[in-house]
């Protein structure tokens, strides 16, 4: 009985090998992450996805906190004016804005756009408030939704609005600029690793694939299970360009006006579609513990049965008293069905109890990945737990990252390029003589792009994989999301 | 020297009596928890202002999932088609809402508001998720921004952008829905007086003051210290009103269709100037401790004198470990200029650590209302600062209700009721008939509405305060924010 139910939820959704795409959009439905909204683009984060974007919001605030960033609230409104003092910035953004046109019953005089980013917001505020040296660093952080009128959306990967944090600094030197910068990108990489269990690469964007306005733009790429990269945070260092168009500066020690230096970083609700495509399979979501709003699910069995019910709940008190994030289901559903409802959510550890488990003190705790059971004694039960969480974690991220490596490979020549691409689309290491013309035309034929500079160089070859040049850099290559 | 800077300071803000809207404004600027912006309405909220915000959003987020909420978000936009569900919600928002016409380069087919609030977005989902009585109740809080284009605006008491909660709930029965706003109601007052030491009255809002859309509304009051009132949460009954207009119908027990019975509530940044309006005095913020960002500051005097920065930093070390948000100030600045820095943003408590207090092993403790000077020994540190952060927040309750009390009234005829409001405003405790017309009348020659018919009934007399006639309720009449 409890194994048709099993194979019913799992049929429900498609096979990852069969159609990603679509197993991904099953997974985000399925698992009540999403739900789809009236508004195009737009997508409802229900609770349970809500609380996975808490606990990220949770960390990442505590790190930034951390290391001496306040937040601030900014407008969600731009002046079309204000927009277009930077001129690459709005260059880069403008197209893909959403206009409020309309206030009340009247036409406004200057249209707003709604933010897609905040960087021209936080310079009109610093150039207000920066007078002195004394005055700096800013180290502000946001927290909010922003909107890109993008035409094709996915739930997570792209949407018309979605959720993030924007940090933006302003310090004395060029110098602090850049430590702060890479600070950031190691933050962000950092919480990948270590609470998402997603190994990233670390590096530099070309001129092409860099942020509209910065000097350097950096960042943290994935590689999902279907061979696609996925940008999964980036730190932007802004020089002196904004400070120069929006007139921020400040009076050095030898009262001498200087510039500030600035940056922006950023990750997103994002985050989460990256988590689904590293992790998931076809079960559904798979969440690790750091993450996961629920990490133990309590399921008694034969809960009609006497003592079974209470002896689930003293479970479920003794683990949140340990700090666990720990829920007992005990709807009147078969035990078989909640079995894979909590796979599908991607609950790290189930705990089963059941009549005979009571007879022996004891529990089965099965995991979600390998669904291997442990009988466990109850008299161990805040430890075995606490163990088995810390060893999901870990062999989360070395599956990810076996994974990822499994998938990287190296070329040395748009043939072996072009096969790569199509064959076992992954990463490629190739080399790159650092010509625009170049990155275009492996765009071109391969639709793949340099998706970083990594900080970790190697020499693959001593030419360009396109022109066949003497080569500059090692890049990390992949089609992307 | 430091009673001069202490002065100085002092005199840069306006006395409340001289004006008190100047004063507000002065508060919100030097105490750093406000900055203009370049959009019309819309304030940028400062870190310090934001700590506030964040600190409220701590406490009252444990409170709702305490009481079993969990979060979602909602798309910021609402089509016009959806916004027109509910007839006499569309009256009460369409005029003052924010409209997106343009996306991108294009024309939107249908235009999308900036979201006021989100009745329609939530009813919309609720249409789409909830088929069996196994589905409800559902229990649902959003934290976001919401835009309404007013016209006067003042920061934290009306903008066109600010930040709320609100929250949406659907019920099996309409019994269940009365609970949950009753609930939610109790738990804003609760928070108001324990928290923010703001005495509120709880009561019901007149048929011309309920919430557009609602069958009943339910308001807490506050008294600001220039007598007007201040509306600070309300919690909406919404009957089935808005489950017809959408749609939202479950199976029940015996498979008969029903619609829910929903309700909803928020609180906004609008209690940060309640907050400023109720404690605030001529020198500046009064913060509550516990929803200070900073409970403590410790100022170290004469610093330059060997022993002294390491015996605060100490202090600090001591204070942050006991759990008591602490800073300490050891910039080069004067301490004079330090202590009134300090008490214009609000600090509930400062700790004064010189050499001769180190020879004493005693730090000076003063509190930023009653100023009193207490030496402390650095033995007892913790729990002298403790007690002391706990008597501070009972003063703070204690003071304020106080002055609600003494700007209290009664009024039995209409000539008394204009009398207060023009001589001493406060509240106005009258009887009133029921009746629109008696409702307006009173606003068009006071400028005073109904802030509530409160739960507790007093009979100040038989009859209406304005007509004469036979009274139906006691209600709590105020100008208001």
């Amino acid at each position: 009985m409890s194994n048709n139910k099993d194979k019913k939820m799992v049929e429900a959704i498609t096979s990852m090998d069969v159609d990603f795409a679509q197993w991904y959009t099953d997974i985000v439905k399925k698992a009540d992450l999403v739900d789809y909204s009236s508004v195009r683009g737009c997508m409802i984060i229900r609770p349970y996805g809500y609380a996975i974007w808490e606990n990220i919001q949770k960390t990442l605030d505590e790190k930034f906190k951390e290391t001496g960033h306040e937040n601030v609230y900014m407008p969600m409104f731009i002046p079309e004016s204000l927009l277009q003092k930077e001129k690459d910035h709005v260059e880069g953004f403008a197209p893909e804005v959403a206009w409020v046109t309309h206030g009340g019953q009247e036409e406004l005089t200057e249209r707003l756009c709604v933010r897609p980013t905040s960087e021209t917001l936080f310079c009109d505020h610093y150039a207000n408030i920066v007078q002195s040296y004394r005055d700096l660093p800013k180290l502000y952080n946001q927290w909010c939704s922003v909107v890109r009128w993008e035409k094709t959306t996915r739930p997570f990967l792209r949407t018309v609005e979605f959720l993030w944090q924007e940090g933006h600094t302003a310090h004395a030197t060029a110098e602090e600029a850049q430590e702060e910068t890479i600070r950031m990108l190691n933050v962000y990489a950092d919480f990948c690793e270590n609470v998402l269990a997603i190994p990233v690469i670390k590096g530099q964007k070309t001129e092409k694939e860099k942020f509209a306005g910065a000097k350097a733009t950096y960042t943290i790429e994935s590689l999902m299970h279907d061979g696609k990269a996925l940008q999964s945070g980036t730190s932007h260092n802004f020089g002196d360009g904004f400070a120069r168009a929006f007139g921020i500066q400040y009076t050095d020690k030898n009262n001498q006006l200087q510039y500030v230096h600035q940056t922006s970083w950023g990750v997103s609700t994002r985050l989460i579609g990256g988590i689904i495509m590293v992790h998931g399979d076809d079960n559904g979501l798979v969440l690790p513990p750091k993450v996961a709003p629920i990490q133990v699910i309590v399921i008694p069995v034969s809960q009609h049965k006497e003592g079974v019910l209470e002896k689930a709940y003293a479970i479920r008190d003794r683990l949140a008293a340990s700090g666990i994030r720990v829920k007992i289901d005990d709807s009147d559903k078969m035990p078989g069905w909640k079995y894979s409802e909590y796979e599908m959510k991607g609950v790290p550890v189930r705990l089963e109890i059941g009549p005979k488990d009571i007879e022996k003190n004891q529990a089965v705790l099965v995991t979600r990945v390998s669904r291997e059971k442990l009988f466990i004694s109850l008299d161990e039960l805040e430890a075995k737990v606490s163990e088995t969480l810390d060893k999901v974690q870990k062999d989360l991220y070395n599956k990810a990252l076996e994974m990822r490596n499994k998938k990287t490979y190296t070329a040395v020549n748009l043939e072996e390029f072009e096969k790569i691409i199509k064959e076992t689309p992954g990463f490629i290491k190739a080399m790159w003589c650092g010509e625009r013309g170049c990155e275009d035309l492996i765009k071109e034929k391969t639709a793949a792009t340099a998706r970083c500079i990594p900080f970790e160089q190697e020499k693959i070859s001593d030419k360009c994989v396109c022109c066949g040049k003497e080569a500059k850099h090692m890049v990390y290559w992949a089609k992307a999301y």
